[in-house]
């Protein structure tokens, strides 16, 4: 398989680099935070101009409610943040939701979170580069106007960087997150300055539109409902607050306090530029609809299909520092980098839960090895073209995506409080220190308050998303759910089955007391006479012979006449095949070799050519890679490649070398592999 | 691979049904005429059509030139049968137009006629198709009016047909070729009948229509090329003759002279309802135009897009019987189902052709091997594809695609007819009876006659038709000429570098002294077990060892816990493996067993899973198929699957049964398979 797909691979992302492995270098906190900071900062690019997009179903009135939103989300990230910094100190060893949540509830809301999260890699991907292409689509327009296509390119790429395996450095996640960060801080204090001190009056382009309200003076349970909405949109700002728990293995010692002082930090650091974006977006009177081409009037008129709605951030840089300066654009290009960098997190994140949920075995065995480039390189394109095919249905919208996205990022909250909750109840059981105790109770109580809000919030989103989209990703996650049991139910099924018995019973079943060697010949040459030499020094009990099916007779004839010329020590036994077929007549033959004595093993050695490039596989071997594949099917029988290296798999022998020494993405935001003995204590 | 694929196969073709094996059944006359004729027979279907639209160029006063093209195509007919018939007498063997050139003319004649006959087989399917559905579509409107639909869905059903092994009988291309047959000359003589008789006027649909010519009042070469032109489009008649020279040895005895008097059979009714047609459309006025939209007038404005030109046995069949009527209507299905039947014997053609071409190391030697399934089905896909392909570039056109056809048909023609005069030219040196003597000359004289006007013909085809489109079939030929040949230098290179050298030389490169097994282990199971007891029955000389990967320690412990329990009397090695790999450190570890002792050969013991779904697939064994991969790559290394047999493999087992006692398409017109040494023999 691996070797048909390999040249268009080669093709398209060209040999991995050799490049050092890492994982001996610890996580600085000024490091670390941009590592894992850039996927929850990058989310205020486009929470802000969520809220106000909902609001406006309501009219432009409606945007006087925005404080109060804004307010409920900051309280809902200080909670969130306050809560991961519980979960940070009791799970040093790196407390992912879907660990927390199975060590602590059990299989099943271990499995919800992991269908969650696996849901959450493709939105992650999705939405940040539907936002990237429309951020940098405000300095950019023609990046905008074909936003499908650039997105799709843009997941493309990051995909091949993956797959090449890019040496993942600090640095490069440092400089477009901190220049993102310094931006909207820069353009947040700039903004207050020229607005108080020098008494501006700053005016959003947008600012002298009029709102077409869809439901204009809206009042009672609808208007809730409305709010409720925008709140759920605006919690899109709270996506990728946990990547900083699950990373905790990175940091410098103490890693737990490390860890926690990044994560307040990244908490702080998001609620001044969500805050400040919402303060300026109503200063310069921003106007967003939710269908700008007919809701948004601009001189009364309807602002019609070419109109495009650039995002908030955007929209306010514009009236801060003005349309085409350069920390305007300096702006627009850095919140187009970090969210790239934030789609690429999952790049990273996907393979790596994926390894976990392996060795649970609720995915296939393979993908637990770390490292293994093939399982990485499978998870990388499918989750390009999960995150593709969604940005390609939504038409690379980030408002429609969003909708869709914080299902699973409050399912993951939920469990994940829910599960430390458990965690301090178990804990209190056992301690007597009252110092201790007294901080386990503080913690057990953010972790509920955390847990009951995140609950409460899943609701809202599940009652004012579902039919906007949030069903879809609901679908996901059930999908993931009941295909992960099935592998599971698979993997114990056949473990029962294949179970060794204890000493003595059924032992005969397995132990065969003699073997019948059989080389298969076509022709004498290097590969048939290293075959037979290698089944001469095998053969201890039993017997060896060489059989050759005749579909030609003339060459038949040839090869006996070789064969004795040559005095060849191995008795040379012809199947006749009327029929042209090689598969048959051996198949035949050895089932007659198993009834005659049922009670002795079957050992076929085939000579196998190995070959350097895919097309030379269409050239050879098939003849015996299928007659294996019917031999593999009778039992009793053990088949021997003997391979023959042709000068050309010196080339193929090189390329495998090279992948081996690949290293995988999202190394760095691991950490270094800590032994395995203190990985499994800190998990149990 | 076949597992991967193996469910979507199934689920589109369902399971090969168990058919007995034909081959022992020889053919009648009456039986091989359809079987053979199917495909010649039915080019009378489009070949008359494509004459009379090339006149109409020059309008319709051109058509009065139309006796003299049927008179030299009848000609040509004449020829192609007469040096046929001396082709059949020569190689009783089956003398396909590749064996004659090659044999006669040697490799380079050999493998262009091969080529040409490949491009041929697709475009006897794209033809045959998309003419079948012109002629549905004048019973049928609504077949016409999505042809390129139809056509594909046509091409997919002969396809997926045919990979089912439909059990192939005389009967079924009976009886719509003695139809169609039938149904013509009852239309010749019903329509001579009625004009000279009873004198009626038979008027075509068409004949109230004007042409308008592209080119009026042609005169001089620009006519002479238009004829020429007319001409080879009307030699689409000849495409399928070879058929009967390929398929002597599927006759009943005296097998060439009955396939001799089947060709003549065959001319005979080819040229008779060819005429009859022309003759019918002269005098009932049929109306052709190249571009029927614009140069087809109806009451003096041109026709449009919507009108659809109904092929010319359809719009004689209407003035003859009445559109509508249960004959018309007879006829037309009766053509479309010939004309279905026509494209299936490509089915059967493309494979056998394969696997002559696979004898000769031209194509990969798997596709040798008779009734072999999946070098049958790969052909029937390519087939399909390339046919799907050609269908919907051209928009199901047959007058387009005809451009295509005709250039191959000559070319192996000319080559054929070539080779059988040197075939002669070889015959008559050694021959010294006078009465012998006599023969050969004449049948020389026959066949250098064929050559020479086919090879003019092939002339006229490329001048005429070669901006036409013959330039993609030219293209297709080169393409299969050039990757025939690198095939076949690529098995040349291959077969030099591992040819064995005589005794004594170089031998000890072969020859391992000792052999150190090992068996690779994860668990204590029954496939562990098993490979165990198996390597120690098979270990004779050298030393045995078990060999596990410590990817996660507690398991490792838990694994030499058992190991010491149970008391197996093999020691087991564990290797660490800080990246929870398993490939590499196994792949150093036998390295460096290699590197202590180079002229020891190393034989390691894999248990492998035998699964019964293609999905289990991606659950197990994956680690094991690559770790054997790599392991190949290693000089001195022998690779040894010891399988285990799941539950579930029960059911790929009987699906691999069933799949073996499938039988090719097109065993009937290939006959029963010929001992080997005659067949030889008749090749040399």
């Amino acid at each position: 398989m691996s070797k048909l797909t390999d040249l268009p691979k080669r093709i398209l992302i060209g040999r991995a680099l050799r490049s050092d492995r890492l994982g001996e270098t610890l996580l600085p906190k000024r490091i670390a935070l941009p590592v894992f900071a850039s996927d929850p900062l990058s989310s205020v690019a486009y929470a802000p101009g969520e809220v106000l997009l909902v609001l406006s179903v309501a009219g432009a009135s409606a945007y006087h409610y925005s404080p109060w939103i804004t307010l409920a989300i900051v309280a809902l990230m200080v909670t969130v943040v306050a809560s991961y910094r519980q979960t940070v100190h009791a799970y040093p060893g790196g407390g992912g939701a879907y660990e927390v949540a199975t060590t602590n509830l059990g299989q099943k809301a271990g499995l919800s979170v992991a269908s969650a999260l696996l849901v959450d890699y493709v939105l992650t991907v999705a939405v940040s580069v539907a936002s990237g292409v429309e951020n940098l689509g405000s300095a950019l327009p023609f990046a905008v106007q074909h936003k499908v296509l650039f997105s799709l390119v843009v997941i493309g790429l990051l995909a091949l960087m993956n797959l090449r395996g890019v040496k993942e450095s600090g640095t490069l996640f440092a400089i477009p997150t901190y220049a993102f960060v310094g931006g909207v801080i820069v353009m947040v204090l700039w903004g207050g300055f020229r607005g108080i001190v020098m008494g501006d009056v700053m005016r959003a382009p947008t600012a002298d539109y009029q709102i077409k309200a869809e439901h204009a003076g809206l009042a009672g349970i609808a208007l809730i409902f409305l709010l409720l909405r925008a709140f759920s949109s605006g919690c899109a700002a709270l996506t990728g607050v946990e990547a900083i728990s699950n990373g905790v293995p990175a940091f410098r010692k103490p890693k737990s306090k490390n860890a926690a002082a990044t994560l307040s930090l990244m908490g702080v650091l998001a609620i001044v530029m969500f805050v400040g974006i919402m303060i300026l977006a109503m200063t310069t009177k921003v106007r967003m609809a939710e269908n700008p081409a007919t809701d948004l009037l601009i001189n009364g008129k309807p602002a019609g299909d070419g109109y495009t709605q650039n995002p908030v951030i955007a929209q306010v840089a514009e009236a801060v520092f003005g349309g085409g300066s350069f920390p305007f654009i300096f702006l627009a290009a850095a919140t187009a980098l970090v969210l790239f960098l934030a789609a690429n997190t999952a790049y990273n994140g996907f393979p790596v839960l994926g390894s976990i949920l392996a060795q649970d075995r609720y995915l296939p065995r393979q993908l637990h090895t770390r490292g293994d480039r093939l399982a990485f390189s499978n998870g990388i394109v499918l989750l390009a073209l999960l995150a593709g095919a969604l940005v390609y249905a939504f038409g690379a919208d980030s408002t429609k995506l969003i909708q869709l996205y914080i299902v699973g990022v409050f399912v993951s909250f939920t469990f994940s409080q829910g599960g430390m909750v458990k965690h301090w109840n178990r804990h209190l059981a056992a301690e007597t220190d009252p110092a201790a105790r007294r901080r386990m109770h503080r913690a057990r109580a953010i972790n509920a308050f955390g847990m009951v809000f995140s609950a409460l919030v899943l609701v809202v989103v599940l009652l004012t998303k579902f039919t906007h989209g949030a069903y879809v990703a609901v679908i996901g996650m059930v999908a993931w759910y009941a295909v992960m049991t099935s592998i599971r139910r698979h993997y114990d099924r056949v473990s029962e089955e294949i179970a060794a018995e204890e000493e003595g019973v059924g032992d005969e079943t397995v132990r065969p007391s003699r073997v019948h060697s059989i080389v298969l010949v076509s022709k004498i040459h290097k590969p048939t006479l290293r075959a037979l030499s290698y089944a001469k020094l095998m053969r201890s009990s039993g017997t060896l012979e060489a059989l050759s099916v005749n579909v030609d007779t003339a060459e038949t004839k040839l090869l006996q006449d070789e064969w004795e010329r040559r005095g060849i020590d191995v008795p040379l036994k012809i199947l006749d095949s009327p029929y042209r077929e090689v598969t048959r007549p051996v198949i035949d033959y050895v089932k007659g070799l198993r009834k005659e004595s049922p009670r002795d093993a079957v050992s076929v050695y085939i000579p196998e050519y190995v070959v350097g490039h895919w097309y030379e596989h269409l050239l050879h071997n098939q003849s015996a890679l299928r007659l294996k594949g019917r031999l593999l099917f009778t039992p009793g029988v053990m088949v021997t490649s003997v391979p023959w290296q042709l000068d050309s798999s010196e080339a193929a022998r090189k390329r495998a070398r090279k992948r081996a020494e690949w290293s995988a993405p999202g190394a760095v935001r691991r950490g270094p592999v800590t032994p395995p003995k203190k990985e499994k204590a800190a998990k149990k």
